[in-house]
C-alpha cells in the first residue's frame, strides 16, 4: 500500500467516524424554583400552592399546583422592556427567537469576586478572556461566573446582607465600561450568577439601563457553570425563557449544549479539521 | 491533473465548505401566555398583574409583573408525577436534563382530525410515519400535529364546546394502543397540539396514566409546527420546561433547532455523506 493510499484510508475512517460519534452533552445551569429562593425584595415571594396531590374520583393519581411569583424570580430572563422603553423594545413574547439560541462565553471572575465582594467586571477582563478564547462573537451570550451559585441557598450569602434593605447589598456585577464593550461586540444577551448585572451597591442600575436600552436581554441568578467547558468554549446556550404577552421577563430554563469530549469522543469539528489537513497533504504526496 | 487529483480537490472543498455553512435555524412552537388563553377548566386563570410600568424614583424606566397560573397552562410540560406516582417518578426539577434535548418526530394527522374531531391516533399512524421517516428513535420526542394550533384563540374551537363542562369536550388525541407502541420505542416525551394527549371525550385519561406511569413526559397545546421540516426530520427539540421543586409541570418554551436548507445551504450530514462516497471512490481510482 502506498503512502497516499494509506492516507486515503485514514481520512475515510476519520470522516466516517465523525458522522456517528457526535455525542451531545446537555448541562442545566438553572436553579430550581422553590419558596426558599433568595429573591429581590420588591417582588412577591414564590408560592407553590398544591391543588391536588393524590387519587382522584377515578382512583388514579392526579397532582398539580398553582404557581404565583414575580417575573424576575430564580434563574431568570430580563426582557429589554424591564428597564428600557422605546419603539421596538422587546417583550418576552416578541424577542426574536434566534436570539435565544446562541454561542455562550463564560468569563470566570471567581478569584476577583472572592477577593472583593463588590467587584465590577472591567473591559480588561473581557479583553483577557478574548486573548484566551477568541473574540466574543456577534450575537453571542456572555455570562460572568463570579462563583456565586454556591451561595444560592442563603439570602445573606447571596446579597451580602441580613437585611432586605437594598442599600445594604454587596455582590459583584458588571461595570458600565465592560457593558459598553460587550454591546460594541454586538452580543444579544448578558448574564451573571448574581441577582443583578449591576453590582450590589448600585441604586440606579446604569448597566441594566444601558444594556436594555440596546435591546440586549439579561440573565440573572444563573446556576452552576462548573460542568461547562472552560470559557464556555464550543457551548450553545438555549434560553428557555417564558413567553408572555406583555412580559418583562420570567423564569428561564438555561440549557447548555456541547459536544462531549470527556469520554474519549472527538468533536466533529476536530475531526473535520484533521480531515482537511490530511486532504491538503494528500494533494501534494 | 489526474482524475484522482481532481477528486481530492472536490472532496477537500466539500469538507472545507461543510465546516463553515452550518446555518442553524430556530423555530418557536410555543403559544404566548396571556389571560385569554383557552385553559382546562379546573385550573386557575392565567393572571398577569402589572406591578410597575413607568419611570421610577431615579427617572428611569422600570416595568415588571406578577404572574399567577396553574402549572398546566398554555404550551406546557407535564412531568410524569402529574398523573403517576411511584418510586423514581420524575418531577419537573428531577427529570434528567438530557431528556429535554432530543430528536423530534412530528406525526401529521391534520387530515384525520379535520375529518373527525374525536380522532385518536392509532399504531398504524405511527407505522405509516416510520415508513416515510424511519423508525422513531429511542429517547426521541414525538408530537402529533392535528392542525389544532389554528384554533388557539378560541376556547370553543379548541375544546369543541361552548361549555367548560368536561363531558362536552371534543378534540383529537392519542389512542392507548398508539401510546403503547410509542413507549415500546423508548420515547422520552409525547406531545400534542390539543389540550390533552387523551382525546376530548376521555374522562379517565388512560393515555396520561399509561405514559406517565412509564416516566414519559408530555407536551400539550404545542404551537404552530408549520415552519418545521416535514415529519420533524432533522429537528432537535429543546424543551425549556420550568424547573420547580415539587413541580408537576409548567409552561415550557419549545424551541426546534435544525439546519436551514431553505436558502440553498447544504446540511453538514449531506456533505459528509458525499465526502464519504467520494473517499470510497478515491480508494479505487
Amino acid at each position: 500500500m502506498s503512502g497516499t493510499d494509506l492516507l486515503h484510508k485514514v481520512v475515510f475512517m476519520l470522516v466516517a467516524v465523525s458522522v456517528v460519534i457526535g455525542v451531545q452533552k446537555v448541562v442545566d445551569i438553572t436553579h430550581s424554583l422553590n419558596e426558599d429562593n433568595p429573591r429581590w425584595p420588591d417582588g412577591r415571594e414564590f408560592e407553590l400552592n398544591v391543588i391536588s396531590n393524590g387519587t382522584d374520583s377515578t382512583g388514579g393519581w392526579y397532582a398539580y399546583n398553582d404557581l404565583l411569583f414575580t417575573e424576575h424570580t430564580g434563574t431568570h430572563f430580563d426582557a429589554p422592556c424591564h428597564f428600557a422603553m422605546f419603539p421596538g423594545v422587546y417583550y418576552s413574547s416578541s424577542l426574536p427567537v434566534e436570539r435565544l439560541v446562541q454561542p455562550l462565553s463564560v468569563i470566570n471572575l471567581q478569584a476577583q469576586a472572592n477577593y472583593y465582594r463588590d467587584y465590577e467586571a472591567t473591559p480588561n477582563d473581557i479583553i483577557t478572556f478574548e486573548k484566551e478564547f477568541g473574540k466574543i462573537p456577534e450575537g453571542g451570550i456572555v455570562i460572568f461566573d463570579f462563583g456565586w451559585s454556591k451561595y444560592w441557598k442563603s439570602f445573606e450569602a447571596v446579597y451580602g446582607s441580613k437585611s432586605e434593605d437594598v442599600t445594604t447589598f454587596h455582590f459583584p456585577g458588571v461595570g458600565l465600561s465592560a457593558a459598553e464593550l460587550l454591546a460594541s461586540r454586538g452580543v444579544y444577551g448578558v448574564g451573571v450568577d448574581t441577582p443583578s448585572v449591576d453590582y450590589g451597591p448600585s441604586l440606579d442600575f446604569p448597566v441594566h439601563r444601558f444594556l436594555q436600552g440596546q435591546n440586549i436581554f439579561l440573565l440573572e441568578n444563573v446556576g452552576n457553570m462548573s460542568a461547562l467547558p472552560k470559557g464556555g468554549d464550543g457551548v450553545t446556550l438555549v434560553v428557555g425563557a417564558m413567553k408572555v404577552d406583555g412580559g418583562t421577563g420570567g423564569p428561564a430554563r438555561l440549557l447548555a449544549l456541547f459536544e462531549d469530549t470527556s469520554s474519549g469522543n472527538i468533536p466533529e469539528c476536530a475531526l473535520l479539521t484533521v480531515t482537511i489537513v490530511c486532504q491538503i497533504i494528500a494533494l501534494f504526496v
